[in-house]
């Protein structure tokens, strides 16, 4: 399968592969340059120079039935220089987005904590910082994001790495040619961008993605050859999956067609990280259209496994008053509010009165999980749940 | 450079590698069957059947002038099985042990959590459990490791993962032959279980390895290239390293002889995490001959590059009462407590009231770390804390 965003350079690592893309951050700099652009233009043109900020707040996030993802609204508000509650944020969003395109010009990237450190300084002729803290620089490089409409890793921007994967698959990460079924016992550690100037697809054979939760789960089905007896991608996200992970997912379901397996603990924690990989995050709505899988499955563990699978008492943890609560929000989200497999599964965890962990399946046998517990569940298209 | 550990299997991926090990597995599992076929022999002689653990307690560790790390004294307890008070205790360690005996035969590794979920269960005719919470478990994998001085990763038994790195080396891991200098912009994941029978050496021509604190500066130092400029292995922990990472470090030293640098932020933690790495850590002394570093050296950040690099006020980050007591008790350990230069760098970090990150470097430009800060203090032994 050779993969679209092929070609471009051949440079080996990180330094010559990553940054510096001739797409995502070309982009990036076009949009900042323009914003840059109408600033100047208002000072010329005398006016109080402004930016538009769309509005990151639960009151402009909505669920789109038809797209299956939350989105954000069109409420924005505008940052202005002739404005004394906003003329530093006005300052420091110009600051930040210069810095964004000084990142991209060298081909160069920086983490939200080194962003905050370069954008750090005194402002001549006062006392007064550009930055007092990294809490005030974080949202100001999400208010680029959304009013650029690119993704930070577009602007040269890196989170964490987090998350690992194995299956045969071959990717091209910065130039680097590795098969992700020889990558050893750890596997491939998946970064933090992974947008396609950085990471191509050069040859896959897996049939599906199973992602699971933590890496100690993950080993067990590395270990156990999971990945090569189902032709599969086995993936974790070290508890809730890092952006890059999220990105990499998404991309595997769009444009390598492969089917998305969720497999999580039976608990309120397991509902709401499927919920983020499924129709992205409430916090971060913006980025929905490029994170989200409307098409992925949850398989287990549900409410309903441990009559199904004969378990016993072992595996029980029982669920406490935070539990219960956030089960009953989970319930009420509009994209699980509709949906009646999702009411029972929930409705019968609070009746359970305990939770599970996936590990809990090892108390049958040691590989009771990869041999028979998810086997089972993929062959039967009535235990997913959507 | 061939390894002395090469040969074995040729398998690929972990599930045929990394166990079944014809190494430390089989060591470890004929000091499993001589605890038990103790335990046998006192019982058919009508003795009271024991084990005896070595006391993991502060009062029984010590530092090792000569040989520079922390370790455990000889005191051990007895665990009997006719105990009204160690009845259950006795029985664990034998469950626990049989556990680990099945994994090294199977060739097969699981995690603490697996171990818990695999030797829980109902007593026959009873309603007792064999374990009721994992932090039962745990001791009792560490009280094996003790009694058989064997790595809980001989006895099969795996950590998370955590830590990368890159450079030019090249590895065997589980069978798969992985050019560390071309491993993508995530690197190699060091997995938890690093032993010669799961990872061999197979081509090194670094020099020396760079350990870093955090996986965001890691990828500075990768994006910038200064594994290829310097021809050096650079590492991260992710904060503290993990048994995996610290393992592979010492295996570096000792198997390759290359020197360890240790760049951590200028905070008591910092100076915690290079005690570890160079020492050993308290609570685990058992393991501080397999992990420990003692000619691992600090080279910054120190408390006198603020005057030595001419930085300003925006690295600076008040001491909070936590760090100066933290700061003051690292002073007072006995394997700083006779070093000048060490107690005049913590002094120094009080006098200065303020701790810095190794990202604040950056407040200068971008690359000040990896092209100017650490090749001057790779270049000046005075600057190294030993």
């Amino acid at each position: 399968m050779a993969s679209k965003q092929a070609g471009g350079r051949a440079g080996r690592g990180v330094g010559r592969g990553a940054p510096g893309s001739r797409r995502g951050g070309d982009g990036a700099a076009l949009k900042l340059e323009a914003l840059a652009q109408k600033v100047v233009e208002m000072a010329r043109a005398q006016e109080d120079p402004a930016v538009q900020i769309p509005i990151r707040a639960l009151s402009n996030v909505s669920f789109n039935e038809e797209k299956r993802h939350i989105e954000m609204g069109d409420a924005q508000q505008s940052r202005n220089f002739f404005n004394y509650g906003q003329a530093k944020r006005f300052m420091q969003t110009l600051l930040v987005g210069s810095k964004c395109k000084d990142l991209i010009a060298s081909g160069k990237t920086a983490s939200i904590r080194q962003i905050y450190y370069l954008s750090k300084h005194t402002i001549k002729g006062t006392n007064e910082k550009t930055f007092d803290d990294q809490s005030e620089s974080d949202p100001v490089i999400e208010d680029l994001e959304v009013a650029l409409d690119a993704l930070r890793e577009e602007l040269h921007v890196f989170a964490s790495n987090r998350g690992n994967l194995v299956g045969p698959i071959t990717l091209v990460d910065a130039g680097s040619t590795l098969d992700c079924a020889a990558m050893g016992s750890a596997g491939y550690a998946v970064p933090s961008i992974v947008e396609a100037d950085v990471v191509q697809f050069k040859k896959c054979q897996a049939r599906f993605v199973l992602h699971v939760e933590k890496d100690t789960v993950w080993r067990r089905f590395h270990e156990d050859r999971f990945w090569e007896k189902h032709s599969c991608i086995v993936s974790h996200g070290g508890g809730q999956p890092a952006r890059g992970m999220r990105r990499l997912l998404q991309r595997f379901h769009e444009e390598l067609r492969l089917p998305v397996f969720v497999l999580l603990d039976n608990d309120p924690w397991g509902y709401y990280i499927y919920s983020v990989i499924k129709h992205g995050s409430i916090n971060l709505a913006y980025e929905s259209r490029r994170m989200a899988i409307p098409d992925a499955k949850f398989i287990g563990v549900s409410s309903f496994d441990y009559e199904r699978c004969g378990l016993n008492d072992d595996v029980k943890i029982a669920l406490d008053a935070g539990d219960v609560k956030r089960a009953k929000q989970i319930a009420d989200y509009p994209w699980f509010a509709n949906k009646r497999p999702w009411q029972k599964e929930i409705r019968k965890l609070l009746a359970n009165g305990f939770k599970m962990e996936v590990e809990a399946m090892i108390t049958r046998h040691l590989t009771y999980l990869t041999d028979e517990y998810v086997p089972m569940k993929l062959q039967d298209r009535k235990q997913w749940l959507d």
